[in-house]
């Protein structure tokens, strides 16, 4: 049995329901509310993921955080076409890259999406409650940058800062995928899918620069390829199941 | 041909020359000064790798950066005793580690490094000079850091709160060490290789609580076992090449 812990528009999910979809693998599902309720920050949740973020996967009673690792274990741990190229040097730039969407594309992203997308869901609340969720964080790390963003806010110039970063990034992909379908070559594969929602979350931030193909037309037809697969839709056909109408 | 760019005391460095070790792998020493000439900055190294951070590995024309990737490189592309579990569970947990070990030990053992360590080595530069120095550094994120860092220092407050994380972390590692000879099991693996120097590194920065084995007493029997291994003396062998009486 899998279960999977997660949240209908979180990025990090959306990769690990790309990756479930794309593997044919049976879950079930355990919607997280990250928006209003914050559930990724309550004590039962963190002892789950004590990094207090979804997803998280639970494998017959086995744990798997991070989504990049859920990804690499499902694709090890279930059969089907396996996508992680055989070629060692191919393992190598498939890390890399998830170290890059990691470390430089989620990060960046999250600076973006703070006044667009994180302040709105707790504009209810007043300094002190908002204070009071972030001390609810285990990881004093994140607990610290949440606290710097909530005290300093995220000016127009951090977000131009982060955008430039972000296209640095779109940038080697498309020089990646000259003269190749996918990122690793022939062979779609989990590099593949571990930056698709971040691309999607770029048009849905309506970050025009970045996804504006014309600029980056190699990227533009992997896009469209990408979209165009089923496991792609499938997973973008999870919708919030909290919705007035769902 | 395998080539290893390396500075001889890098925690970095150290993890991917015990992995050759281990695998008993040949290959010939680009020491990269970064300590005096700051070497890693120079924008042929920068090249080579675009975080400006040692080591990088050439093998036959090919580069792989970041020591977590490199070692798990190495492993999959050399012959020799594998370094890496066979299940994917255990494998999900020796890259939840690795993430571990990259994002909270490394992150914040620089932190606790600078005053002891970084600094002394840019004593004689000027704080223009310093800053020209950083601006080298093509790897916006990073260097925001490091900015900030040279404005602001680190305080003991900061000092204390990395140490903090780090002994989180240690605890871990010994509440994983129970009934277990490694990290990962029965068999020595990457894992126990990626947080190796790190361990080395709090001895040599004396931090007396980190490393008071009394405490974690599994944590104290496997670093014994560790440095008994040839892999490990190999590693530390290398010392610095551009020493006086070297």
């Amino acid at each position: 049995m899998l279960t999977l812990y997660h949240f209908w528009s979180s990025t990090c999910s959306r990769r690990v329901r790309i990756c479930l979809a794309e593997k044919q693998i049976e879950w079930q599902s355990r919607h997280v509310d990250i928006a209003k309720k914050m559930e990724q920050l309550e004590p039962w949740y963190q002892k789950l993921n004590a990094n207090g973020v979804v997803p998280t996967i639970d494998h017959d009673g086995n744990l798997v955080i991070e989504s990049n690792i859920i990804i690499q274990y499902l694709d090890e741990a279930f059969p089907g076409p396996s996508l992680t190229p055989e070629d060692p040097l191919k393992r190598a730039r498939m890390r890399e890259l998830f170290d890059r969407f990691e470390q430089v594309v989620h990060a960046n992203i999250n600076v973006i999406s703070y006044n667009r997308r994180h302040l709105p869901r707790v504009q209810h609340l007043s300094d002190d409650e908002r204070r009071a969720m972030i001390m609810k964080k285990g990881d004093a790390d994140k607990r610290r940058i949440m606290l710097e963003r909530l005290q300093h806010g995220v000016s127009e110039e951090d977000e131009a800062r982060a955008e430039a970063r972000l296209a640095n990034v779109l940038d080697e992909l498309e020089a990646m995928l000259d003269g190749r379908d996918w990122l690793l070559g022939d062979d779609f594969s989990l590099a593949d899918i571990s930056i698709a929602p971040f691309i999607e979350r770029f048009e849905a931030n309506r970050l025009d620069r970045l996804v504006d193909f014309s600029v980056r037309p190699r990227l533009g037809t992997w896009w469209t390829r990408l979209q165009a697969r089923a496991g792609f839709r499938e997973a973008y056909a999870f919708t919030d199941p909290d919705a007035p109408d769902a």
